[in-house]
């Protein structure tokens, strides 16, 4: 009788009710009866990203959507700035140098994030730059950026702030409006607790002014077109209609709970993880851990290629391994998303059987012990 | 009791088996158990693509492995013939455009579809072209092209064949190998009997060649990538996990069901369709008329506006309209995928309703008589 449980940080795991609403037939996205759903989750996306403005909705997995910012912003020439700290920091170097752009890249080391002043500096060398991405959550290092320090710099200047929030929208702070945060893109199998296949954009008037002047080449990703589509409440191109479907169950369980409450969760669970694995004698990877993913550092004689798989196929509870040279060195686990207390023991229950498994000397139940204490605070 | 009957060309019927696998728990992709899924889904595209080469799987929509085939496939300037005669040739025209290629433009009326010798002329007028990019089923006029007989001119010229397949695909005979035709591009809503989100792309050598020396900026659609990734069962981009799991099942049913049964069974229906709009006094709109979708002249007097807004609120059968200059001029319905006789009786009751309502004076009963004297045969 197996139970998966999964704890990677994306996808993450589907409510139920999300889930069944899958089973109902295919509806055709050129209806009233879709249009309406559409509309109330396009209203409702808005209150998870914190915005007045609009957010759009793309059929394609985060990659596609980062993409859609780039060639949406952008002309080819144009110096950019761009944050490179981990996996997904990468995405963006990637990204700008496929379409030719003039790119100053601030690199970071894995292990931290980076610091208003960093960005403050690249701007005041920079300040013909148009563009500066950034990443909230590094899911590959388990960091989270300081994202309303770097709004703060980058509002009084003419650069637009681009905030890859694929992972952590609906998980951890951000106000885009309150922040001024100019572009927030995100993904659906994260916070929101859907399958992969949607991504979301919103930018404000600051970057939609920029969009009218960008000459990059787009087609599917067009914002143009697809904010055209959106006032109508629908998209240029056949959406995922299932996905939607699901999107609009998910976002109205996401008000229901609000996103103050959203954010408490997710930080009580994570410190919950984190006091357990600490109380293991384990140390976390990021000095600048947030509450979306947390990297675990593998203990030193533990073979960490095995800590993963062992997790997953001996006790069903997935983890996610380390990427790049982090393969081996870390594990990563992360509540976001559609997680309770419950998950977070099963979790640590695991971690403590592959653990012993793998000949860690350590005192059994002191990290399941050291969790449940302090969720009962 | 409403019981909806969806007989738009895409997004067609779910199978009640396939909408059920939505509902199982979400898989991390990046896990053997995923692979497995994918590795299967994988082999049987092919079969369904009627080609040995690797079929890739894009999270998008359609449109999203359109625009794949031509930014994998050309450089900047690159002469290119394609083919209007609809809506979704026009797309090959707008993303030609998008692109900046040297685009020699076949224009169609859109009540037939383009002719082998049409291609041939294009190409002995420009031998230089170095693709051809066309459409299988035109969906918005109800035509189908005649693949083979193109496939025979490209196939002993230097350009590359990139068909259209996002509706027809598993629906109406296209064998991607021993026609010949060296790209094909499908969906996953329309004979895949899936929720919409998934694309394929199939190329053969000619076409992957091509793609070696392609210089068009692409990232998120970089079929180089795609094609790496799938070699080891994966993607280079989380893809729509749920979708997937729901295509290897489908996959499964048409696998068991073959594919020349498949094609039978869509002329079939397609046919009792034909019969039974004809006994109405109706007529078809498209000289080239195949079994994907089938346009039917609005007969005059007729309010084709309120045609299909009538037949989807009032009896619950959902058709499409007409686009573009057809607005109000025809309605299209649709046998691809998961239809059956009686999906064909209750369109056949819900035209006879629906002309009724809207005081077209005919003998009632006798298009869905036909239909069913047609299904006797």
């Amino acid at each position: 009788m197996r139970k998966p449980v999964l704890l990677t940080p994306g996808p993450t795991q589907v409510p139920e009710e999300v889930l069944a609403s899958a089973s109902l037939p295919i509806m055709h996205h050129r209806t009233p009866q879709f249009e309406a759903i559409f509309e109330e989750a396009a209203e409702n996306l808005k209150y998870i990203f914190q915005t007045e403005n609009p957010v759009i909705m793309l059929t394609s997995s985060g990659t596609g959507a980062l993409e859609s910012s780039v060639i949406n912003l952008c002309s080819p020439g144009d110096k950019v700035i761009a944050v490179n700290g981990g996996k997904f920091g990468e995405r963006w170097i990637e990204l700008c140098q496929t379409y030719n752009l003039d790119l100053v890249e601030i690199t970071i080391p894995w292990h931290r994030t980076v610091k208003p002043e960093e960005i403050e500096k690249a701007l005041q060398e920079n300040p013909d730059a148009k563009v500066v991405f950034t990443t909230l959550s590094e899911t590959s290092s388990g960091g989270v950026t300081d994202i309303e320090g770097i709004a703060k710099i980058t509002r009084s200047s003419s650069a637009i702030l681009v905030v890859d929030a694929v992972s952590g929208l609906g998980v951890t702070p951000l106000y885009t409006d309150k922040w001024g945060v100019d572009v927030v893109v995100s993904g659906s199998q994260k916070g929101f607790m859907l399958p992969p296949g949607l991504a979301f954009i919103t930018m404000n008037e600051k970057a939609r002014k920029a969009m009218e002047t960008s000459t990059l080449p787009k087609y599917y990703f067009d914002l143009k077109k697809a904010y055209k589509n959106a006032e109508k409440n629908t998209t240029p191109w056949t959406p995922a209609i299932s996905i939607i479907v699901q999107l609009n169950i998910a976002l109205r369980m996401m008000k229901e709970e609000g996103i103050e409450a959203i954010y408490a969760r997710h930080h009580q669970l994570s410190e919950a993880i984190r006091q357990g694995v600490k109380a293991l004698g384990l140390t976390l990877y990021n000095e600048d851990t947030g509450d979306c993913c947390i990297a675990v550092n593998i203990p030193k004689g533990v073979d960490g290629g095995k800590f993963v798989k062992l997790a997953r196929d001996k006790y069903q509870v997935t983890f996610a391994g380390g990427q790049g040279s982090l393969k081996g060195n870390i594990f990563r686990i992360s509540a976001m998303g559609n997680v309770g207390p419950n998950d977070v023991i099963l979790g640590l229950a695991a971690i403590e059987r592959v653990l012993a498994d793998l000949g860690y000397s350590f005192e059994k139940g002191k990290g399941i012990a050291a969790a449940i204490d302090y969720l009962a605070k």
